[in-house]
């Protein structure tokens, strides 16, 4: 079976998905798009030579009854909406992060899909698609360090955007070591400190660059992230998990050994979107073949909700230097079942 | 366009490919599957879920008006008449190495191809489209080490299935080293020398274990290749290209890095299969972009005749020791263009 | 010239200086100890076969014209005491720690060193002698980083002693991160707290084990230090110092790369002996080399003062689980100058 | 006891080791000194401050009653004179390599000291007290890869001075390849292969660079060393042992890992002093330790003899491309001990 998508947003990365969906993975093919600006969507489809409905409404786009499962990839205080027009239409639905800007807002769309009573959201954090990571849940799911006590964990860019704030900092790039953390550890986030090292001078005011963010779990594991978004060097994601009787380290993407200018050295990758290039792929991969049984599987609403949570006390702590808790509220029957990425 | 698929030999290998090229990679379709046994094809087609019409005779399946290209995974002793009947059907063929059981019939295939004046034939050596080994060319081709002068490998097997001769040795595991090294360094080989290390008591006789084969190009590269079929420990694969003023090294696959039990380690591939499972997806995306263009790319039908005559040398040299020389014929102009693999 | 050395205390530690400065290193002489338990000191001359007077008082040994300069390896609650006299005597002395078992008694030996005008004391704080430290602190000297914003540092052990409290693990194991990221930073720590991950069921009670230390420093640099006394694994200590274009790693002790078992791996020491075992001569080194001339260089009084103040305030931690503040006293113009061990 | 040293030599490296007898290790003195030129005699001694008598007649010092043991860092020529002379007057003798500049030489200084009954001389081959090569060695010994079958070597250097020449790139580089091999594997050379790959733009004619030798031991282990005297990028010593059922690898030394302008990299050495100054201290310290019993460990005027007799077959493969025997001598029972420098 061919699962038909219809794309909202097709700016960069909306676009990229059509490629990956068309071009790239067997099982399906983008019979509609929408786009906020018309002319985007169609330049869209032209560059890729797809050949697919150019829709006006994006309501009526996931009504449709050619499109079949739906790829979320416009601006982010549009998600929710969407996300919740694709459960009412009981379609599978593929949403970038973050799945709402408020954590109420993922809530809604909890609830939304609970009353449905099946699984048809999945958000769009791939890192549980990475081939390193799911090396790494392996390595701790066969007990080979023994109970996770602590984890350490680095996620340092070249440089970002100007207008990087504070509460960005928490939303782009601390939402993802939340999400990934969750999953690795099999545990919920119960409280938030962020502490703020030294500035670098390379970071405009106002952000304050590095942070650290230190976390606690349910089971009591401690997690400190550092977010640094102007290291310079290079794009680098690291996290050591630190159990009873051993240590697992997350594997660097691999690189020519170079010896050369007395140095042995390896290339680091310089830009965040080659990094995760293959688990985008996977991502995909993985809602195309579950939307094909008229479900989802992956990152649920509900991690989305989580995520907004956490970065929500993370924000609130950048303001007071406070461990902030971080409330965990009853998972529905809905979410129990383990995630299947790995 | 989807590009319609027609599958000989339905083996393990052929099945492989037929999954590949229906689950997993976008614009292709098995529209017609042979196999000696019929009862072999048919189990194929329902294990994997496709609907492909059974042909009962080969080239009847490569005349089909239905079929658009051809997937080679038959016999070895039977690629040479599928792939020369493929040609004179003018349509692109994939196949499963070798591409004929003696250089002659390797030649027989490139004049074919030189005949009907187009690039048609796509060889099965996986390794120029490793990642690892693509960065390790982009780096050569980047001048990043100089000039090359001399080449390290290894190709280690865990072990080899019982009947493993000398023989095979050179053409299961030497040929890939040979066609990869070929297109890394763009040269030929010249000649050929094995010498016999202090013999392993893990490899069953009469298979002299591991073995040394030395080469020489036409540029006066020189590359020592250990070729080490009951290894034991680990299938393990790596290349070190000495240059004028650096060197660089194939990078080992990614993997978690594990403090435990005093010590630090990374755990190795055992199995083949798992080495280049991305490489082969890769080589038959290739493979199919360009068949739905009528033509064909990567390794060449060329490549298989240069690997056959290398390998005959080293064969050669087994029993007399001796610096074998590796004929250099002159390369028809359909092969002058660099291979684009990367 | 040869160093005359008067040892007290010749337990494990002390037996070990003796060998040191008798056997291995050119320059010194043991003419003189003292034990606590004479036939423990005249079994340690025997057992090395030295030929040196047995000081029934520790004073006279001080005293006596025929040592030039004492070595102090005695219980720590007598180290004081023994200081303050060679201070008196006006002649160098190398104190193992803790320099005192209180910060005010470290206080009594600065103010004495100080009266003296003089540097006449070397605590053994052995990291900043160790090979790997140097390096790492080479990188930074030299610019390699940029301006230190973050410091991640673990120490780990395989297991420690019974009776080992939450204090011993702050006295024994952080006051070494303690001093040795003071001289590698060039900074002084103004703030502690202890976190508590989730507890290893390998460590008796009531040890809370692992622990986390965060510290700031007077330049806003934060340091974060796992202390995991029960690691099981190994024995390993990891420093890595993020700047402002660049992050620096201590090595880790050279070891054979073995591919055996399905996988690469290189051995981790488990004992904590064998890990600073050259930093120990190199110390040794320098304390004589120093003698030589009267004086004395390396951690100093008011090193040793520094890190207990540290110590002290993150056992206060430990207790309210506060941020707690460190003292930061005005350096006396004795310890300007910059520490000279690398 | 302290060994009373009479050093031959007072050249760059003959000071450097006086400079160790004196300075760094304990239980030596330098007691007399003779170079061909006096005024270097006495500006050694001046610079190091050392108060000795300078002999104008080498065989006075070698005679004199006050001095214990010789050091000998003269020119290469004179070494076999100066050894006999020690052999002659039963005085233990560090000779600087080579032994004697031919094969024959070597023989002689064998055959006194076999005559006189007793190991009094240890050849300057330093590698087998480094430190990663004696961890390499404890790896095969302790079998924790099986028995050895091939084994991968490289010796770069960044640069070698004007007037190196084919044969010295033999004797300088490759007879410590040769000495420490038959250290590791227990084993002796039977046969050198010289082949010749691409030359560098970088070498000064007549020099060929690099050189492939092959080499085959009594064992039947193979063993090819890469000689590459103008790599360029550093000074770079590797040594990979393959054996039944793992791979051992001779550690790099330890250096920092930094993270800088997209590369993570460790610093290579680039001068050749650096890469064993460690080696030369244990070397010495072995010969001061063994001297004061009045006789010598260490690589013996056997292994001297050995790995001129392999150097002189590499020699005469690189005019002749032949595979060149190697003679074995029968092993006189003088040498029969294994060596016990690890």
């Amino acid at each position: 079976m061919v699962v038909k998508l219809g794309v909202i947003g097709t700016g960069a990365i909306g676009r990229d998905h059509m490629r990956r969906c068309h071009r790239v993975l067997a099982g399906a093919r983008v019979v509609g798009v929408n786009d906020v600006d018309g002319a985007v969507a169609r330049s869209a489809l032209a560059s890729l030579d797809i050949d697919a409905q150019v829709f006006v409404s994006p309501h009526e786009l996931i009504a449709s009854r050619d499109v079949d499962a739906i790829v979320v990839a416009s601006w982010g205080t549009t998600h929710e909406e969407f996300v919740l027009a694709a459960i009412e239409a009981a379609k599978p639905v593929f949403c970038e992060k973050p799945l709402a800007v408020t954590a109420q807002g993922c809530r809604r769309v909890v609830d939304a899909e609970v009353a449905r009573g099946r699984r048809l959201v999945q958000v769009g954090f791939m890192r549980p698609f990475d081939a390193g990571y799911i090396a790494l849940k392996k390595t701790l799911d066969g007990n080979q360090i023994g109970t996770p006590l602590i984890a350490h964990c680095t996620h340092r860019n070249v440089s970002v955007p100007p207008g990087f704030s504070d509460a960005i900092l928490v939303t782009e790039m601390l939402s993802h070591e939340v999400d990934v953390l969750r999953w690795l550890l099999n545990d919920e986030f119960v409280s938030a400190q962020v502490v703020f090292p030294r500035r670098t001078a390379n970071a405009p005011a106002p952000l304050r660059d590095p942070q650290v963010v230190l976390l606690k779990t349910a089971k009591g594991v401690r997690v400190d992230v550092e977010l640094f978004a102007h290291a310079r060097y290079g794009y680098d994601i690291r996290c050591e998990i630190v159990g009873e009787f051993g240590v697992a380290e997350l594997p660097d993407p691999p690189s020519v050994l170079l010896r050369s200018e007395a140095r042995r050295s390896n290339a680091l990758l310089v830009d965040w979107k080659d990094r995760f290039v293959d688990a985008y792929d996977a991502e995909l991969r993985a809602f195309i073949d579950q939307a094909a049984t008229g479900s989802a599987s992956g990152p649920s609403a509900w991690d989305g909700y989580a995520a907004a949570m956490a970065c929500d006390a993370a924000i609130g702590s950048q303001a007071t230097l406070e461990i902030t808790p971080i409330p965990v509220p009853l998972r529905p029957a809905l979410y129990q079942t383990k995630r299947s990425e790995a």
